[in-house]
């Protein structure tokens, strides 16, 4: 019997690796990892049977109880199995149901952080998401949009902290401005919308909560924050809220 | 003139560093680094001079006016200047000033996102901080209790989001205890403090937020991390809530 290690494979960047994550890859017999996880991160189990188990917001996914069947298969076979998810594992990545049919079946099972999308984002922007007399909160959330979704929780989550990093909000933009609004949060909230972060094709714009709904001219298809708070209007940086939403700015990740 | 590198070290374990992290020490003419940050990792600058700008809370420290003014002077004079901050340096690391001075004094500055101590005691505890139908939003905030502090949005934060996780929060127990209760947080909400997460004196407590001031009795005196929330009842651990607050258990890192 074997370990299965869930790792967080970064935010896109093959070098925002850790150095424990590629030392587990190089030695790994198999590998599930999901769509998102860069194709140089993944060719670095050179030894390993590599299976893609992508999820990926609209396209086709593999079920999540199939994803967690294979993992105990694999641990119960293998020496050593990485399952490798973008950004870090315990956000937004379903990692508790994985971990728990890996303790239920008794195959044993260790986690290795990653680096955050909305830390990379953070760092792409320059902005940092804390700052005194500014800032002391910052909340990560993901919201629930959808025509008679009950949980409206992370409205209050979003409108309660200094600093609000949205995942997986973008396609959603107007309900989410709406929502916002409506719990109290101002119009003029500086917003700053990060696709593609740390990647070559990485995208930003900055705009305000009233004016997000904007964003839906744009067509932001890989996975795109929503960043809204005080910290995000930095003083040599107030004058870029007057830019066009349609002026993205294209930084290239070093 | 050369760049300056704000680069997150990682929340203690050497190997939690990434690859780029890496190489840019290696490059590195001059590192300033925080105490908290690994010697392993400082030791993979071959070729800097490298100097301690250690900022811990209630030690000497060095003034952040002072850093900013060493990074702006080593940023005109040196080719590749890294300024290692432990964990991630846009969360809690007073980047901002820093950044803001390279700006004004025209030196070329990028960001390096890191792992942040918040994932990495996750992944210790194996609990993802978010799980659909429990958790859709995580806020991570620094409590302000100082008698007369004004600021008291981080009560707010932490009351609405689903997950809490509380940076330099330990030492004020009893305060954060009592403030979170009075804003309506549940006693019996469940709690894990997490001390030293990824290093080998790596200690986690599981209580509840009513026994939380217990952990004054604890000698924390390194960085601790107050995690609150309902994901932090996972079915196994259930019973590991009557653990008293004394029995620390100890977790060595992989």
């Amino acid at each position: 019997m074997g370990k299965v290690y869930l790792v967080g494979a970064g935010p896109g960047a093959p070098d925002l690796l850790t150095l424990r994550a590629a030392r587990l890859l190089a030695g790994a017999d198999v590998v599930f990892y999901d769509a998102l996880v860069h194709p140089q991160t993944v060719a670095l189990a050179v030894k390993a049977r590599r299976v893609l188990v992508g999820k990926r917001a609209g396209r086709l996914s593999t079920e999540q109880r199939f994803i967690n069947r294979a993992l105990v298969e694999a641990g119960l076979r293998h020496h050593t199995v990485v399952r490798l998810k973008g950004g870090d594992p315990m956000l937004f990545g379903r990692a508790q149901e994985e971990i728990d049919a890996l303790r239920t079946a008794g195959v044993e099972c260790e986690v290795v952080p990653g680096v955050t999308a909305a830390l990379t984002a953070a760092a792409s922007i320059k902005t940092s998401l804390t700052r005194r007399g500014v800032a002391r909160s910052v909340t990560f959330a993901t919201p629930r949009v959808a025509p008679g979704a009950e949980d409206s929780d992370w409205i209050d989550a979003a409108t309660n902290a200094d600093t609000a990093i949205l995942y997986m909000a973008a396609s959603n933009a107007a309900q989410v401005t709406t929502a916002l609004l409506a719990a109290g949060r101002a119009p003029d909230t500086p917003v700053v919308v990060v696709e593609n972060a740390s990647l070559p094709d990485e995208r930003q714009l900055r705009t305000t909560l009233r004016s997000l709904p904007d964003i839906a001219h744009q067509s932001l298809t890989g996975p795109t924050l929503v960043c809204i708070g005080a910290v995000f209007a930095t003083p040599a940086e107030a004058s870029a809220n007057s830019i066009a939403p349609n002026a993205f700015g294209t930084q290239a990740a070093s």
